[in-house]
Formats: structure tokens, C-alpha cells, sequence
């Protein structure tokens, strides 16, 4: 298929990677020209533009946040230049405003999106491993399922409602954030009464929570090990603010995601934010003088 | 061996049956004292009074709370009549304060005292699949070790101080209610966007959550099948305060407990103390008017 | 003086009226044109632009939120059309973000802005009994300061930086919203025991906090007198709101801030947007379940 | 009247001042004998045992907390022992739970209880300028209404339910508490973008907050003067508790007190609990990482 696809980054390289092994056709974009070039060399076409991405018959865009999003897609003047019958495939977070915009302007423009963000890092991507939450509509979704199979490993229909998957996105990010919280909390409780906090969650995560979120995480927490970080904690923060945000929309109160925001805060205050996210539970630790 | 057994409510119960099974003679107290005629059929000697289950070299207390172990131990004169030697093995989920308390009046009488909190419910008990969580002193723990093998599918220890064991099982309790808090927050913020919260949890719990705690709950949240309770909600009410009372005497703040204390409260206002714990989503839906 | 105007709704107006009282002459502009009519008949010029309101000494503006400031002042081209030496007043209460983009952008046009941001309500402004906070390059504020002088009973000085203003502001607004939910909850706490909120709140009005906002707001909650709104719950929430937006660009967490925030959106979920924001006392109560 | 006096902390003492100068015939009692010799040397008799000051017409109690009070009172025999027709005026800031079981051990002697907690400082009831709350049968209320007369420049009726009482006592600390806290992390605010505190809460103490609870804490909070303590902060959490433990027994969540506890329990791990409970500023100081 001719597909456009636009945002290298860590995610967006390895997905764009496993479309080319695939044997589809790339016309690639990205803000900064080398990770284009690096796929050039692989077979990609470089667009020079966004809107050289939209002349496929699929656009695929994997940018960092709304802001990035807005600038390349809806300022670019990318839709407006979309080749008629194109599907937009938005793989990025996004908040759930700035996707209710996203559908007005492709509605405007006649272009159809799916929105199709996704649970898992850039390794799951690059082993094509990923959970994709697919939404929009079904022709469209069908049109580009070839696409999500090569992308995934699973793909969770979400509906006709691109919205339903940036809200499902959103809530899984809110708690893993939830179960960094729990778990720093527990650990420093344990801590006060002098129980080492990785012997406390290598039985919780033996037992009642072996899963991976888990697992993975509270390894992290038991050793302090966040660097390097496998997500920053201001990018935490920044889709903490995403659920905040999307409850407030729908006046959904979210007490737990408030009480993420502020220990998030507190630990960007005291120079955490480049740090991995499980350096929240240092604030549980702080805040009970044990350091 | 010979063990006296306290406290014949549901999880007693069942774990007095494993010990008669397994060939062990038992002497068995219970305040109500039909539960206690059940095992003497079963070939238990019942036990007039609880300083007569103190007369063995195990003694196994299996009580509701604080009050009722206070009670049936503390105040019944059982520790000054116990056999020299005998092993106090304390299953019940005590505060902090209270096991500390319990280890005084222990020292004083010259009296080991194991304290060996469960994870799992009454038929994970019958089953003798226990997560068993064992602290004491090493002589004594070596002592019930056997005991636990029957009881539990696996001891987790946690050295010489059994403060150590009764905080990790506060620890986890608190964990599991913040799950459940989260989830019930994730769906009304869902629901506020019009998707089913049962397919939200369906898809967490069947990726980045697919864990026993999440699995479970998660069914319940979504169905909003709150009876017959696995676990009442007025019982995990008092649960998060072991946990807050924990943290106060160490002075670990733990703002997610009081998230769920509020909310738990709430939740009690409204009538819902006798139905499950995971009732607690409703808090969450109720606060976003999706009632 | 010659004088710009920009914004008559309830405060506005009342502003206004006031500077015509004074002998100064005004050039007015209002997004709907009726209320800058009636000052017409007061003496005042009507505006077709608001760019035409930037005409003469001094353009004060006193627009609902950060999005009408920017559409009016910022996207309207006001600004390029400036007299060269003109003091832009600004008495809007808006975000500390939106507030530095505003200080950027008179810088770049070579514009001196002062913000003046205001304590108290429309018939507090026509009495001219404001509190005015004002900050701003000093020359700029000694300016303004007669017409300060006319449009408040005390203008507090807040130093040469506008963000200074803004921030006094919201800190205000945020504490007048702590006052009232600890009223409320303590009214739910007194409730639960039997006692008449409004004996509580006469006893504690009457002692430990005998001060404007505790008298009235304790007056309307006991009341439950919650229309005529005298401030709307929903621009209540815009406040709590621009507390945390400032307490995040500086890294400061609120956690009564979060509480607020959470509460005002139960308020707003169960249709209390239009009433008055002491409608926050009854979150308290419905929690508690005690309609 | 006869009068017994039970309790001479600071407060105690200055009461029993006040009683003795207006003529009153006073037996004291005290846990530590030096303060109660100071008042034999002003005219009062001094017991041996609290039961001795059951023996006049009114007995005053002003001890610590629950615990002070349940072993002077209630495990001491005093109410055993007491006059027929005496009234009990109970001074102290109880718990409701505590409250409740003193009426029911009063009840069962036969004897009135009437609680009489206050508001005021130590140099306050020198002055006789307290601010007493009083709920007891109304004969009993009417006996001891003289004394109050002495003991407070106020009395403020709560009825026949000496819980009435206690509740708005708890209502009333709570909500000062609140206002510490609203101010601390609005000077956090404020500084996080230059303000000094000192100057945001001269101007809001001015204006909106002219009551004695913010002007008498802003000052303390403005100038970081944590010493000497007007009012412990550990005394301060006991307070909050109290609140937090009323609530729970009638299902009221708190969420402000919630945030009260966390936060004064951080304050306690750093060390803060001697100082005066203003130092809860200090908290949203350190989580904003501005010491």
C-alpha cells in the first residue's frame, strides 16, 4: 500500500521500519531530517513537506503530543492537500479536546480518521508486539486492519468513535500512573516499619499483581533505578494532565489522577522530571523524611 | 501436633479442616459455638474456654479484628495459662499498634509469637493455596513451618519481627483497594465518553493488567455485581485505616488511603457497607452524576 | 484623560460608569453592542474595533477569560494600532501563562502593560470600593494611579511585574474557594451530629473568622440559598483551574486545590454550573448522603 | 459555689483562676502536684484524689484528650463517688466517640454531663474572653451558666446534646486548620512566582480575610515564626483526627481533613511537631522545592 507516515521518533521509527519489511511503500516526514534519512536509505521516500504524507492512500501520523499534532497535520495545511479517499491513522496520545477538533477538520477536509493509539514501548513496537485500540469508521478501520496486523499484535475494536480509543488510551495510562502511586505509597509504609520495599513487592507481584505493569515497575521502584527512563516522569505528568483533562470535559471527578498531578509536581519540583516515572514513589519517601 | 485453634469464622474454618485432615489433634474455640461442633464431629476436641487452646504447642488465632483478638486473648487470661514453649501463631489481619501491643503482652508472659497474615479467601483456604506472610522468631517460625505447609500453597518470610508481616499484609490490602479505586475511576471516565466500562477493563485487564486482583475485581466493576460480597466494603473501609493508622505511627503520609477512605465513606453513607468492595466504582460513576 | 475601554459586562460597566463620573473621556468597545449604547448616552464614544480603543492614553480592559482577551486584544490587531506611549490596563483576571504571553507581546509592540487585577463584586466596583492589585513598570503605574484612585477604595502595589498581580489574584480567589468547602464540610461534619449548619457557621462567623467572605458565603450556605448566583460555580472552577494552570508552571503542588477541583466538577455533574459556587457546601452534603 | 477543678494545664489554671477571684470555693486536682499547690496558695483546697473534686456542686474537668480524661475521670471512680445532683462541665476537646461513652458512664451514675469546650488561648481565658460552647439538659446548662459567665466573655447554647457541642468544637479546629493550610500553599503559590508571602497575606489578612484566625496565623506563616508554639503542630494532627474520626462515625468524608492529615504528617517526619502548627506552610514550601 502507498502510506505516508509522519513522526519518526522512537515509536514512530520502529512502526515505520515494520511497514517497510512488510513491503509497503513509505513516504516519510519528520521534523528533523535524519531519522527520514535513515529510512530513505531503507527504501522510503522523504516528503518535504507534511502534506506530501497525505498523497497515499493512507497517512499514518505518530507525533508527541496535541501541539506537535497541531502544527504538522492541521497548520501544515496537510489536509487540505489530502488525496481524496485517504484514511488519516492517528497513532499518537492525544487529548481527547484536541481529538474532538482533530474529527471536525477531517470531517471538513472529507477525510476519514481512525484513531489508533497504543499500549507498549518502542521494543514492543520494533517486535511488532503492540496493543493497538482501533476507532473510527468501519470501512475506514477496515481499509487499514492489513496495516494494524503488521503494527500489532493485537488490535481492540473500539467502535465507530475515534474518541472511544483516545479515552481508552488515556485511562490505561491513568493507571499504570495509579499502580506507580500504590505501589511507592506501599513501599514506603513497609519502609517505616523497616521491611525492605523490593521484599514487599517481590511478594506482591508473586502473587496478587503478577502482571507486567506490575512487575516491571516495581522492580524499577525496589531498586530506585530510573535512569535511564523507560518514560519520563514529566511525559507521566503530561498524561495525568490528559485524564485530568478529559474528566473535566465530561465532569467525571478523578481523585486519584489529582493526587498524581500534585506528587508529580513535587517530584518535577525537585528535578525528577527526566528521570523514569517510578521516581514518584521517591515522593512518598521523601514526604515521610525517609531519605 | 497438638494445636489449639481460635476463631472458627469462614477462613478458620476452613483452615482448622486442612490441620484435621492432615492429622493434627485440635482443641478449638469459637465465641459462637456451633462452628465449633461442626469440628468436633470432624474429631476436634471444643475448647471451654480459649485458655484451654493454649494448652498445646501450637496455639492458631484466626479472629476478626483488633477488638475481638484483644478480647478473646488478651482479656481472657489465655497467655498467662499457656503451656511453657508454646508457639502463638497469629493469622488475623491486626494493626500495627495492636501487634505491638500483642508482642508485650507476650514478651511478658514469655511467649513466641509468630504472626502469619494470609492473602486469599475462604476457598483459596480450602484449598491450601494461602499466600502465607510469616514473621517471628526463627526457632518458632521453624516450629509452625510444617503448619504453614499445610495451610498455605506458599510461606513468604519476612525475618524475626512480625510487625514486618503484619505491615506487608496492610501494604497489600491498601494496593488491592487503590486497583480497584482505579478502576473505578477509569470506567466513569470511559462511561463519560460513552465506552463501556466492561470493554475498558476487558481490554486493560487482558493486557498491561492481566493479573488475578485486576481479572477479578475488574469482572465485578464492570457487571456492577456487588452481591453476594466476596468482601465487604464496610471490611475494606476498615482495612485502608490499618493502613493510615500504620502510616500515622511512622509518619508516612499515604494520600491514595485517603482518597479511598473518603470514598469508602461514601460509599457507606449510601447504603453500600454490606455489598462488595468493588462497590467502591460506584462512588465514581455516583460523583459523575452517570446515575 | 483619554481613555479606551474595552469590556462591558457587569464589571466593566460599572467601571466605566465610574471614569465618566470622574470628567474623563472614553472611547468604548463591547463584543455586544447594547452596553457600550447605553454609555454612549453617558458621553462616551462607541468603538467599531477595539483597535480604535487604543487610540489615547490609556486602553483598560476588563474581558471574561484568557480566550476573549486573546480573540479582543491579541487577534484583533489592537495592539499594532497603539499610540505610541499608550498604558494598556489590564483588569481581567487570566491565567499567569496567558498573562506572560500578554507581557510579550506589548513588549514586542513597545507597549507598557500594567496588570489590575480586582477583589469584589459589581456593586462593589460602582461604590468605586474595589481592592486593585496593581503591577507594572513604575512609570506606567504612577500613570494610571488617578484613574486607579477613581475606579477603587485601595489599590495594593504589587511591584514591577505584572505576573505578580495575576498571581495575588488567583491566590485570593483560591482561598475564598478553600473558605467555602471548609465551611461545607464542616456544615456536613456538624449536620452528621444532629446541629443546624447554620448554628455553626453563625458561631464561627460570630468568632474565629468574623470577615467578609466567611459571613456572607456562611450566610448563603446555611441558607442553602444558592440563586441568584453572585458568582457562577462554573466560573468557580475556571479559577480553581487558573490556580492549579499557575501552581504547575512553577511546579507548586495544591492539594486543596485538587480537592476543589474534583468537588466543583461533582457540582457541575449534578447541573449546580448556574448557581452560585457556595453550591459547593451540597457536594459535601450529597457525599455524606444527607438529602 | 462549691466547685472541684480537675486539670491545671495552662488553660485549667487560668480557669481556676478566674473562679477563684469571682469568690468560688474551689478543690483542685492535678496529675502533677506543683500547679495545683500554686492555687492552694490563692485559697483552694487541694485533693488527693479526683474523686475529691466529685464532692461539691459542680465538678470542671479541662484535661488533655480522651485518654487524660477517660484515667482521670472514668477509671479513677470519681463518678462513683460523686455528690447526688452534681453537674459534671466537661472543658476539654473530646472526640464525639469519647463524648458519647462519657454520657452513657454519666448517665449510668446518675450524674449531668455538660460540655462546655472553647475557643481561646490560654491569655484569652486570663482575660475571661473565651468563646464557650455549652450543650447539656438545660437545668444543668442553667446551674453551671454563672460559672461560664466567669470562664468566657460569651456562651454560645447548643442545646440539650453535650455532643452538639463537641461536634462544633471539632468543626471549628478543623476549619482553622483549613485556613492554615489555604494560606500555606497560596504563599507557596505566590513565591513560585516571586511574591512574597509576606506580601500576599498583608494584603488578603487586609482585605477579604480581616478575621483574627488569618491575620494571627498569616503573620506567623508570612514571617516562618514556627517558635515559641502558640499551638503544637502534634496537637494540631490530634485535632485533625478528631475531625477525620467524627466524620467516620457518621459516614461524613472530609476530604480537606484528609489533606490536613497527610500533610501534618509530613511535617512530623521532618521533625516539626514541637513547633506551632503553622509549620504546615512549610510543607507546600517543601513540596514545591522552595527551601
Amino acid at each position: 500500500m502507498q502510506i505516508g507516515f509522519i513522526g519518526l521518533g522512537h515509536m514512530g521509527k520502529a512502526l515505520a521500519d515494520n511497514l517497510l519489511k512488510a513491503g509497503h511503500r513509505l513516504t516519510v516526514w519528520n521534523r528533523s531530517p535524519e531519522a527520514a534519512e535513515e529510512l530513505r536509505a531503507q527504501g522510503a521516500a522523504v516528503a518535504r513537506e507534511p502534506a506530501e504524507a497525505f498523497a497515499g492512500e493512507v497517512a499514518i501520523s505518530m507525533l508527541a503530543d496535541d501541539a506537535a499534532t497541531r502544527a504538522v497535520i492541521l497548520d501544515s495545511g496537510a489536509l487540505a492537500a489530502a488525496r481524496p479517499g485517504l484514511v488519516h491513522l492517528g497513532m499518537a496520545t492525544l487529548s481527547t479536546d484536541f481529538v474532538g477538533e482533530l474529527l471536525e477538520r477531517h470531517r471538513h477536509h472529507g477525510i476519514a480518521y481512525v484513531a489508533a493509539p497504543v499500549f507498549g514501548r518502542p521494543d514492543v513496537a520494533a517486535a511488532g508486539q503492540l496493543n493497538i485500540l482501533a476507532a473510527g469508521p468501519a470501512e475506514a478501520v477496515a481499509r487499514v486492519q492489513p496495516l494494524l496486523d503488521v503494527l500489532g499484535g493485537r488490535t481492540w475494536p473500539l467502535g465507530e468513535d475515534p474518541l472511544h480509543a483516545a479515552a481508552v488510551k488515556i485511562a490505561g495510562n491513568f493507571m499504570i500512573a495509579s499502580a506507580i502511586e500504590a505501589m511507592g505509597e506501599s513501599a514506603a509504609l513497609a519502609q517505616g516499619f523497616g521491611v525492605e520495599p523490593g521484599r514487599l513487592l517481590e511478594i506482591l507481584t508473586g502473587t496478587l499483581f503478577a502482571c507486567p505493569v506490575y512487575r516491571n515497575y516495581g522492580g524499577m521502584i525496589a531498586e530506585r533505578r530510573y535512569e535511564p527512563a523507560a518514560f519520563r516522569l514529566r511525559l507521566g505528568l503530561k498524561d495525568v494532565g490528559l485524564a485530568l483533562s478529559a474528566g473535566q470535559s465530561r465532569q467525571v471527578p478523578l481523585p486519584f489522577a489529582s493526587v498524581l498531578r500534585d506528587n508529580l509536581l513535587e517530584a518535577m519540583a525537585h528535578g525528577e522530571g527526566e528521570r523514569d516515572w517510578t521516581a514518584l514513589a521517591d515522593v512518598a519517601r521523601r514526604r515521610a523524611g525517609q531519605d
